[in-house]
């Protein structure tokens, strides 16, 4: 391998896959056109017509009925997750799925606000789990669990909407973060969509669809916490420039975005299917198998070894080769699709932004490594 | 008065004055030249290119030798005040000045964080009053202190800084935002520049000097501050788009932004004198007079009337003028310049936008309110 990582969990934006002599245009259009409305402060939820552009664009491709009054814009996920705690409070506890994505704990934390873990199983968030952890706000990933890359069934959904419903208080983050990437398999509602109580708060990003550096991400609130969101909170600036804002917005209104969603799903279909190709080319099945659900731009590697996780990870980093392990994303030891944390052997491959020149090199040096003694 | 508001508060970049041409060829280039760096994450305290060009337009502006390490850019100050308290601590004591900025209390309140506050006196925060508020962190705007327009004098920066080294885990933020637009007056160096012990944390924006729609900010951390930032919170990606970086990264090395500010300058100089020709022309000398401090985009009118502040805010806003009181900036009743909160008749006037072709129309309905007694 060379010096340089080869790193199966890398997610950024290829610059060949992003629009930009599009997303020129609508900036150039933007700064000629509107002059005074760029430099107009927008409101502290977002700027109208993103709002707007937002709410079709969530009608069309998810089948939500948003009032864009509901939408608050922000610059990053992160950001509107510490935003969600002034508004939910820092009295309560948040509840995370164990495994999960480690950045959300760490914004707790650094919130001070007290964290409990629910556990998974291979529906999603364990509600036996849930119930003991005593959470006010739980914070799940429904659509496409990361790092398992379950997707919680409709009846699961449902469950969880009436453990929202069971006590006063209690409210459900679902954060679908790569949604618009779901490849295969039959569409499921958000619950947001089927939240008749107000009590889901629904995140997304233009980070997988767009650009992560581009930092825009959107929440829609359950109306009521929408208006105290309006009497509490308004003082804050909407942290997007509103030249990105505007930009965007006529980059979602005038079908850009469609056309680059569209685009890139046969991308990623495509390429998911060479990588395929090519483990199961390499691997004999008995070394290795794919657990793949129907969604997002990742997929689990079964490795047949007897080597612990946490040493095979670093004898592949020894080798340049970035391959984080499942157990990784734990919080503390539990189990998982059968296997035990921390050696359930099931390693994280986002196939997004990997090198496909270099994949049958990478995947030969962990056939190498994989078929070792462990010492 | 037309039926839109006059607003003497106004403080949004005039569309006329925000040098869009340059920024579109700034974008424009980026787009075209920088593909790769674009989609690639930036660290969490902002791009290099963009720190370093902060680093030197400060050693220029405000000789002020920062590394370029130091520097934390983020989606605006309110933003960075956020993530200050994430690395001071949620268990100290926040002072910031009374009157002032109320947005900060907001923000610290928001936080859950103890907040107190400090009499200012005519050189700015008061000793005794910081002393007996029993501080960790103490909160200060003193180029420009808003709303009073106060400048602080070395000697007070140095007694702050004495009593920042009195205790341990004592810091000053010193709040600068809009100190390009100090038009005359000596210069004096920033508190950060005189602090030998790392205990000063600089903030500016771009809000003043650009437009405050762009929404970029930064910090300029100690050393040791900055370590721990890394440290602590580098998990939290940065908030301004890496698109927006680089723009302006281009904007301020290419000299650009040197340019604008001098020409902003000179259109301020022009302005205020204009609209201080217009005060004295309508009002009598018994009737008004201007309180001026050498710098920023505000200064004080002090009005010869014995109508309560409040009342004769009302009175004008159903005249359609926004005029605000000093004392509207008070979190609780003190008295300063010698004048008795709530009532010291001193109003904000920000000249910065406000509409010059009106403006005799508007003095001369605020002429004609204070005359009438007070009923």
């Amino acid at each position: 391998m060379s010096s340089e990582i080869y790193d199966f969990s890398a997610n950024q934006t290829n610059p060949n896959n992003f629009p930009f002599s599009v997303w020129a245009k609508m900036v150039r259009e933007t700064l000629s056109d509107r002059p005074d409305d760029l430099l107009k402060r927008s409101s502290c939820g977002g700027v109208k017509e993103l709002r707007n552009a937002i709410a079709n664009h969530l009608l069309s491709f998810r089948g939500m009925v948003v009032d864009p009054n509901q939408i608050v814009v922000g610059a990053g996920t992160e950001y509107l997750y510490n935003l969600l705690i002034k508004l939910l409070g820092y009295d309560k506890i948040y509840c995370v799925e164990n495994p999960g994505y480690k950045k959300i704990v760490q914004v707790y934390h650094s919130n001070r606000v007290k964290c409990c873990f629910a556990e998974m199983d291979e529906n999603g968030v364990n509600l036996n789990s849930l119930e003991s952890a005593n959470a006010d706000i739980l914070h799940i990933s429904p659509t496409h669990h990361f790092p398992t890359g379950i997707t919680m069934p409709v009846k699961r959904r449902y469950e969880l909407l009436a453990w929202a419903n069971e006590k006063s208080g209690r409210y459900i983050i679902e954060d679908e973060y790569d949604s618009e990437f779901r490849l295969n398999g039959k569409p499921i509602p958000t619950m947001q969509s089927i939240d008749g109580t107000e009590k889901v708060i629904y995140m997304n990003t233009f980070s997988k669809s767009l650009a992560s550096t581009i930092r825009i991400s959107y929440m829609v609130l359950p109306a009521h916490l929408a208006n105290e969101f309006y009497e509490k909170l308004s003082f804050y600036s909407c942290t997007v420039s509103t030249f990105d804002q505007y930009a965007l917005a006529a980059f979602i209104s005038q079908g850009y975005l469609e056309k680059h969603i569209n685009r890139m799903r046969l991308y990623y279909v495509k390429k998911r299917q060479l990588v395929l190709d090519k483990i199961a080319h390499i691997f004999n099945p008995d070394e290795c198998s794919v657990i793949e659900n129907d969604s997002g731009l990742h997929f689990l590697l079964k490795l047949n070894t007897n080597i612990l996780d946490t040493v095979l990870e670093k004898r592949l980093l020894a080798k340049n080769i970035h391959l984080q392990s499942l157990s990784s994303f734990y919080y503390k030891n539990h189990s998982i699709f059968g296997y035990d944390a921390p050696n359930t052997h099931l390693f994280l491959l986002n196939y997004s932004n990997i090198n496909i020149d270099k994949l049958d090199e990478a995947l030969k040096i962990i056939q190498k490594e994989i078929s070792m003694t462990d010492i």
